[in-house]
């Protein structure tokens, strides 16, 4: 059966939580691991299956289980966040905290220091100890309380750590590198036939992991980013051919740059990774850009980090350290373009980064919710021995997914959804952009 | 077959919107009328489809067609808000007037002041021109432009209006009466054979339409509810035994109660119409609430206003002047009680009704992008001839339902549902008040 | 000399701050005791003096002293918070244990729970130790970290409580009560020759302690009601004849409800407790307010919790049980009786009272930068000796004043100063309301 | 005598303004042209001047006036802001636009576009008129509505477009530059012995006008900037060692760096221009940075944009078209010179430049009120026919005060007053830095 999560073995602990098993009695029933959700719901799915005899994909339902395969009173659990900041991320340490103390009554949750390095004795962070005490005010302040870092460890020691400290369940928030790192680490585990869960909470600020509905802290991202764009628009208003140019986050994918601007519609325009716009010429953005001068004598322009990649080919190719394309930034070449363009008028640019702003900031309600029944979720899952998963919504309902399925390949923004094209009613920028 | 839209007549006129028909082209496709999405997604659903042959239960995509109804260039429109405030009013009355301006370049938009009273010449009220200029900032607000009122008026008085002014199209933004006005509306131009197709976009802050995602201005609702429960809490633990008593929207579901709670987790206690609590005795709200006290020398209480009804079974029975009982105040009757009941310990009561506060406030982003998209999706359903329909989301994807679907019963919140149960989670109160 | 401070004894200690006592050389001179202050800055008041040969009144200016009368290693605080919440207190506690501990080095500072019931030990509420990680995060909140309660205990237990816990310095947070209680401490403490500094630091959201510039929390109450009276405008609007009533603080004065009318010109109408309104007749509310709705159709009134007392005169006067006169809600009162006046034209009234999500609120920027400032000079000055002070700021510079003559009578608004006629100016609410 | 202002000749129309002359009836007297207000209010000041008999230095009183020198009925005005943005323009522009029209009844108010580029006619931007019903809500947005531009025009080209215009009144929103321009406008109306009186409101976001309190719009702008100080705190933390390097405005002056870091304790160093600190070296800025990450393994960084350039000396100097030295960016150079410093240990550096989104921002609560009343006051002013003045608060007085007093030189930090001292207390920076 595809999409199946792995198992550490029979789950053989009665689940503490006073669930119900039977309808009516307004009490809550435990999930059982059969049921499962349709993913594609077009009605043409389900008449080609229906034709075919082809089983339809399916996602496994998340919850509590009624037969736990960890000991409450004998399991400790560990908790890393690694990677960039997003909003959000302090909601899920302390969802997971306090369902493991409250729900389960664990004996210890440990709090793994920045990142995978936290993991690696010889960066000697040294662990802290999580309580609901020291947790419950966290939920109101942007970043980590564990303190994150960039890049991978071996997953050999990481795992010795793990085995050294008697963790039995791992909590790793973090994007796809961290997503795919702590899969190793559940394969390294598996080899060594240790009883160790390994669960990923995805978090992405650019909303690109595949398949599923929104990352946690995605929504947060374009609230704070919206009045951004609103007093942008004062910039730009308040000279004549008044440009702002807004680089907001998104790398391979321009969510964050399409919703902030359907939710602020102020935006004229919006440059995102999927798009092979170019400047120059018939179809050119700087065409569209003039057009719109002219008529309203100011323009407000949002740019994803990632875009426009394709204008730089043929310039010298600058690489990192590790041999990596460095990405030029968009927004200061944008900016230089727009100035070397346009000397036969007056126009004024203001080019504004506030991506550390939006992305150290707390979660606004909605994530708040969202981080909240993603940790108790993860946190269900762990102690009935699921591993190498990650949890979270898809079609607005909440699942566990092998890790494996959602690190394929980044979600990107398909320019022929309604979605793209609100953004283009939005804004009233040419489709011949895209 | 089920949940069929009505339409008032053959398609004939282009669409002007400059979409596709082919994938591959990155411009977004027409949308067809055949297309449809499977409302229940649980895979126990599919099977007993496929084994009994029953048809699943589809939904209508929305979007542009291909074909209209109306000639824009002929094509006179309204619109009009009724009933209580919720955010995003303005925002759905800007998207509205933009796309029919600028995507379809209707001839005139009429706005219809004052709801329902507006469509009643005897009222005196006048009409107002709406144009991209006029509604261009109103997004910024809250409230309604237009101005709104309560209750109907004579259906075929409004008809008539809507005749004399040569209307081909009304929206009426409102809730669970108003959607009922308008269909009824739209029956009756049925009888009388004109050519008007009338639309609803619910509104309710409630969140308490059926089958649908969740009403516009929900998410807002709670965001603004949030950080009045974080400061609550300051109250309550201001003082010894200081207890803080919010009452929140939810005349007979607790979606903004449960949700507000969830988002800002030092809410202690939930109670919401869905539930049958008692006051006194072992199992009842005051044991719970001392046993609170006792241990954390705080309480914050969240009530819907629709909550504890139960509670005055046997009072004398209040009826307004229409004959309807009247709800007494759940969230001044609790502090009388609670006041009543604590004489033996020391008590501090604040009570907070922000309800006002919360319905007049400006949408969030989220609430923004969602009442954008549903304005054009309203829209668009309405130049292809669609009638007799309301515009939202349902597992995630915008669609086009009946209205007398959505006006056959109340949402609330399910007892036994994973939602509830992660409220249950977060405040830790117990199972037995439900 | 008039408003000369007490002071412990002779300062012998030096002061463990590197600071410097000549011009020149970019570092912080220490204040001498004898540097002062003018109070009345009118050119006419100058001459009269200069006439006269009379002393100008003058204020001693506050800040470190370069001798201290505690010495820091031996030296005991206590913290103690009283009354109704106010935004600022945490932010004040915390300046008043930072300086303790980085700039003096103090031996120990005691917070005092619950206000001056934590003075005494039948209360059963014990202390808590101040430390800066303690107290490192709480200006985040609103609300106070001690906690607070109303009313007095014997003098005589609160310092037998100081003197048995060898507290050398008390810091109280309060109004006019708290301050008149604090100074009668002190009292008690010279009576019986005992060596304590106690110091007042005025809070008041009513703005209304006499003499000082405005009291923290001031800024933060308008600036949490401005957007709670931007969309009270909309409720107003969004109904024909629309009336919003919002009821805000100011017992006896009406700052907050004047302050926030200035700041939101949305606001047509504010009435406070220095205005001997009436209701009917000719130059009454109602008269003023009709002319209003003919004109615009809707309208916002701010009301202050203790206006309009003159309109309940001849009505049965309801004491509490100290023999105290209750004031009757002049908010529900004022939607009552324009209820029952309107009866020739259709109205719609939302009240709203929105003061304990006012005074729960976090500390805005503008008030925490105030609330440090006053928390160190509370502390320089009680390091020094002084006692029975409290520190405030007066024409935008900060001094220390005798307890005794900030609590002689409460500041109002003068009805004929330039702050009132600028109300009147922006609302358009004509004279003869005052 | 000192700070005389000019007046543009006798002032013979009874003011509409229904006014009083004595006290005691509860309405606002009429300011007389002889109030004034003591600028220096130290006790040693006064017994200076009463010693020596010298004058002291005094400030004219701000207000309407009982006779005015302009017929309101035949009086044209003109507002124009010029410079970058500022929180706050548009409520001093709706402020000048209500005043002139609800209390003065004055015949037209012009708004002049993109600033004195607007008095120019070659620039053709055209004029608009100024209605109530026009800036009703603009108060709402930050930037201006009226567009800005930089730099001069021909001063006799703009007194013939005033001329030309029949303007009588200027009323110019800006900073120092603007200032100086108005003062010449008005020098040369004079010369042509026009009679049009020119006013000036100071804009400065840097708080940099000499002898005035604060500017409008400063507020604001660390009100703006402080939770983003908040959240670089998370950046910061969320790394290890991790540095956020923050930059805000300030080119000569340091306060919003100041006050910002004053408003958000969590901040560690602040840089200002009024420092003359060296990074390298016993008592340099490395130093104090190292043993920071020493003890706390995280630092946030505040710095003032035209901070440190005292480093710059000996390094190429740049010279824009104008001959004027380009400033280097000091935050950009701050964090390469850290990077390559901190090569012993590991860090990690965010940094941030908000700067266009404070300016462009909405103003808060507080500068909503400052900016209506500088409002009402520069048109009391200007009616009663003063000229070549600005409108300000000083000793939280407000006062008319001539344009060439307050443009002589810039206000600075006095790194030796009591409010520097309270940030080095507040960050725990060491003196030596300074």
């Amino acid at each position: 059966m595809k999409f199946q999560n792995r198992n550490l073995g029979p789950a053989n602990y009665e689940s503490p939580l006073q669930l119900s098993t039977v309808r009516g009695d307004n009490i809550f029933n435990f999930v059982d691991d059969s049921e499962r959700l349709i993913f594609d719901l077009s009605r043409e799915n389900y008449d080609h299956c229906l034709k075919t005899g082809e089983e339809p994909l399916c996602l496994e339902k998340s919850g509590p289980r009624q037969k736990l395969f960890f000991d409450p009173k004998n399991t400790t659990a560990a908790v890393v966040t690694c990677g960039g900041l997003c909003p959000g991320i302090n909601n899920v340490i302390r969802g997971i905290v306090m369902a493991l103390h409250y729900f389960y009554g664990i004996k210890k949750t440990i709090g793994v220091p920045y990142g995978y390095e936290g993991l690696n004795p010889e960066m000697g962070h040294g662990f802290v100890e999580l309580t609901p005490d020291k947790v419950k005010d966290i939920h109101q302040f942007g970043g980590t309380f564990l303190g994150s870092s960039r890049g991978g460890q071996s997953v050999a020691t990481m795992v010795d750590t793990l085995i050294a400290n008697e963790v039995d369940i791992l909590f790793a928030i973090g994007g796809d590198g961290t997503l795919k790192g702590v899969d190793a680490i559940g394969e390294e585990i598996e080899k060594r036939g240790a009883k160790i869960s390994v669960v990923g909470v995805p978090k992405t600020i650019d909303n690109d992991i595949d398949l599923i509905d929104k990352s946690f802290g995605f929504e947060t991202s374009f609230d704070v980013a919206s009045p951004i764009l609103r007093d942008a628009h004062n910039e730009a208003s308040g000279a004549y051919n008044g440009i702002s140019i807004i680089k907001l986050m998104g790398r391979d994918s321009g969510f964050i740059a399409a919703s902030a601007a359907l939710a602020m519609p102020t935006v004229n325009f919006v440059l995102i990774p999927e798009m092979a716009f170019k400047l120059e010429g018939p179809h050119g953005f700087f065409e569209a850009l003039e057009k719109r001068l002219e008529s309203k004598k100011h323009a407000v322009i949002v740019v994803a980090e990632g875009a426009g990649q394709q204008l730089f080919e043929g310039t010298d190719v600058v690489k990192d350290a590790s041999g990596n394309i460095k990405h030029q930034d968009i927004g200061v070449y944008l900016k230089k373009r727009i100035s070397e363009h346009f000397t036969h008028i007056p126009i004024t640019i203001k080019y504004i980064d506030p991506s550390y702003i939006i992305r150290s900031a707390p979660a606004n309600s909605s994530d708040s919710v969202y981080c909240s029944r993603l940790a108790y979720h993860a946190v269900h899952g762990a102690m009935a021995g699921k591993t190498r998963f990650v949890v979270s919504k898809v079609n607005n309902r909440f699942v566990y997914i092998p890790i494996t399925e959602v690190t394929k390949k980044r979600k990107k923004i398909d320019l022929e959804s309604e979605f793209w094209f609100s953004v283009l009613q939005s804004t009233g920028q040419p489709f011949f952009l895209g």
